[in-house]
């Protein structure tokens, strides 16, 4: 089962910048092989549903091992049976409607 | 790793009555032995991180089934590694200063 | 419009402790005359949009107040116009379906 | 007080294809002035709390008004009172961690 997921992780307990933070979860998850497109608010992430999973645990593993005593997380988590698709299709779809002026 | 979760899963294509998913995701993270506390936007979920998201999965799996060609979930996701603290735990620390009225 | 939210305030850069900034929001929300219900990943919220997010604001408000420079809240936000629902009735028709066993 | 904001509205009962609610929600926040960019699983959003919440209320009525008899978001919601910052600042400071290969 393929995911579609967008993951926010907020270290608590070590300040209020966390950067470095984020940046090392990027790593996990690109060393895990999964596509990734990085917002102001968190990541996209795209592949299949344990990988997907098995790297957001690494993520919170390698983020307490680098000092945070306490994480929370946000997901958004996405998967469908009807037809494949990706999260380059999900923007271009919303992109197409936005220049075409689609009001229906 | 322990985790403490709040799930909420959205069918999607099924029509704006989604309780009969939700009831399907309850039986199914009860049947994985997992402690829950059903609210109005969502349940909270303690286990171990593989027990919590196997349940997930099997959840997502489960609507699924039930014919929702689609579905959007949101998880907000606790760890720490200073201490053990359970759902009941939270909710006793943030109602014990309330009773008492404290303010720092 | 009236809306169901559910709230989860995260204050960052003042430890891991955050029980007493979670108390001062439920006063906030009180104090506003909104029906609340706490769990052990936020809070559920039922009111009339407009005071419901002028309460959330004074949330954010009081715990910067209180000395937390940086705040991340998350929020899920329901609206219908189908029908008149409230936090409790959401809960029922799930609780409804578990005790009946329903599969359909 | 300055908001970053992540935000993603799920309108139901309308099928499972949703991208022009999506993107009549863009035309809704760019019409309110607001600096918006949109992502894979929501669009992130910048400026002053109460000109936010007014257009993320105006995205709730409009999609309403397109049909969908009833919405659930979810919203991810920064304040700081430490500096400003911007959604842009956010995504250069850990790419440039990324760049720098900064572990610590």
């Amino acid at each position: 089962m393929k995911a579609i997921v967008d993951f926010c992780v907020v270290p608590m307990g070590v300040g209020v910048s966390v950067s470095k933070y984020v940046a090392a979860c990027e790593r996990v998850l690109k060393q895990a092989g999964l596509e990734t497109r990085l917002h102001a608010y968190g990541t996209n992430i795209e592949g299949e549903w344990d990988a997907v999973f098995a790297a957001i645990k690494r993520c919170h593993e390698v983020v307490h091992q680098m000092g945070a005593p306490r994480i929370t997380s946000t997901i958004r988590l996405g998967t469908r049976t009807d037809r494949n698709q990706g999260m380059d299709d999900k923007v271009r779809s919303v992109e197409e409607k936005l220049s075409r002026g689609d009001t229906d």
